[in-house]
């Protein structure tokens, strides 16, 4: 494989020094750019563009092409997985996805199991495909959806407000939905290593539902389970350590807990602050975060001065230790205008002070 | 007026010794029980209701016929307010509220006025009612939207998923919002004290929206503005404190900040955990709070076991200081029999221990 020529993302989540901050978009290959629509509608589906890895390689670089980004993340959905369990993915327009046969009763639960893993062979395809040709420009992340967060699609068959039919099981029948997240996590864990085998270089839990459970119950269904997939990740790779980053969605103050499950990075969104989260958590791992997208609406000066307030607000760029991302993933009605000024302003401040 | 009855609410908020835990839900006169619905019907619409001081006064007191409940809340919504600046509120079945003329330009803000009071006089009327009909059983809330989140459904025109439309203006044009803000602080607080004057015992601001906001943002957008509606509130009427609650979903991380907004309790959502929230403001606020609406769904045992979980996790409960809630609005599918067990439970646990 060809060395990496900007390693900056792995070194700073690894906090190790580095000459500015490093930065990447949740959701980076997506909706607000004209060439990504342009290939997802010639794909005719969403999943049809997921599970074709030339095209899920084409629209991974798409951005990488305008914005100096410091990181590509593989696209993909975070529902392959349960997808691949046999529930049915679906897209409907306008609605989001939506599983056939959501998992409910015991018998339901007791049928499924860890997917063979050929089934997400065109998962694997795509990575091996990005990283050759990212050729070295840029580190590729991989990614999963958590356990819980996997489990909130299977469990209530689509997005929801309340997350009723999960947390009714959660509460009535504890035991079905740890014998859920058990087999989540095993699953992931396959997944990401998979990842990880094909050529990712750092991974990433996205853990998009875990701040709508109760404290104490977000510990023991949440990030009990991330903790065992990161227990059973491959931790090192073409002689590189592979650093892990999990993102709660309002998780901020939950920190010293997640970054105790075995992490390298803490994702964090916007309503975190940033100095805070460090002094709660030192040295023990990087931070990752943490603009609000919708900032990005705010033309070019707001968007500058938002930058520097996060940068800021993590303290000394030079040891390392923060990425620079958006708290959530980016809206798509940005003006991919705004992301050339975040960039620009990322490294050309982080470089001043 | 009758004295109370039952002021264990009033005490505890104050940090007064109580002999139980008082409880009550928030949205506790709603579509969950079938008399409501009846009454709803009857009306023809959510506005025609609210709007009629009779059948507010109804449909405030069928809870408490119910359940051992310790306080009353008067049956309202938290939009009349726009509603009286002439916004034209209208409701979507299954949708939820929508303004017809939304604030969005410079000349609409230009034109946003403090409304009339005399506007939302069925509101006062209905206060007035309700506490007649109480005859002291228990005490009376008031309530109003905080002056944020009212700007989110006056700006965004509905509900919304990214708050596109309101952040969009906060970070192009603050000198709107904020004019915006500084127009719905005077109305609230002018909107509180008339209820007040009506007979509300406690006032609670919702800040349902406070969370959406970043670190930051939130004390300036959100809470410097909650604090303006404090500093000109009626603090004593009819001899007595009125006590005043403000809760922000999502805003556990911000406790110390909220607490010195000038309030006597903050009410949490479920992820925040009492005894840190304890720890952190000390005995400056009581605090209300804070079971997942959801754990309402878990049948009786699972009910009873979360309801003393959150009477644990607050610690001592003769000092007073404590006052349960659900986290949020209660369910409208919550089957009736859970709040029975729920404060049953509150009631009986708290005394013993």
């Amino acid at each position: 494989m060809t060395p990496l020529k900007n390693n900056i993302f792995l070194r700073a989540l690894l906090r190790e020094p580095v000459p500015y901050t490093p930065v990447w978009l949740m959701r980076q290959a997506g909706r607000y750019l004209p060439e990504y629509r342009q290939v997802r509608a010639q794909a005719g589906s969403f999943m049809a563009l997921a599970q074709n890895p030339e095209l899920a390689c084409e629209v991974t670089l798409q951005p990488l092409r305008r914005f100096g980004l410091d990181a590509a993340i593989l696209f993909s959905d975070i529902l392959t997985v349960p997808d691949a369990m046999g529930l049915g993915l679906g897209f409907v327009e306008g609605e989001g996805p939506r599983f056939q046969t959501p998992v409910r009763t015991e018998s339901e639960v007791q049928a499924l199991a860890v997917p063979d893993m050929d089934k997400l062979r065109y998962v694997f395809d795509a990575v091996s495909l990005i990283r050759r040709e990212l050729d070295g420009q840029v580190p590729l992340i991989g990614f999963s959806g958590s356990p819980w967060t996997l489990a909130c699609y299977m469990v209530e068959g689509c997005g929801s407000r309340d997350y009723r039919q999960i947390k009714t099981m959660l509460y009535q029948r504890p035991d079905l939905l740890h014998r859920i997240l058990e087999i989540n996590a095993q699953a992931v864990r396959q997944y990401l290593n998979a990842q990880i085998q094909a050529g990712a270089q750092a991974v990433m839990v996205f853990d998009s539902w875990g701040g709508v459970l109760a404290d104490g119950l977000f510990q023991q269904f949440s990030l009990a389970y991330t903790r065992r997939v990161f227990e059973g990740l491959i931790r090192e790779h073409e002689g590189r350590r592979i650093p892990a980053i999990v993102f709660t969605k309002g998780g901020a103050q939950w920190i010293e807990d997640i970054a105790a499950s075995g992490c390298d990075a803490v994702g964090l969104d916007w309503t975190a602050n940033l100095a805070q989260a460090r002094r709660r958590v030192g040295d023990r791992v990087a931070l990752q975060g943490n603009l609000d997208p919708m900032a990005l609406f705010g033309g070019d000066q707001a968007i500058r001065s938002e930058a520097r307030r996060v940068i800021d607000d993590f303290g000394p760029v030079g040891k390392g230790g923060h990425v620079f991302n958006l708290g959530h993933g980016i809206s798509q009605f940005t003006p991919p205008e705004a992301v050339l000024s975040l960039v620009d302003e990322v490294h050309a401040y982080s470089r001043r002070v």
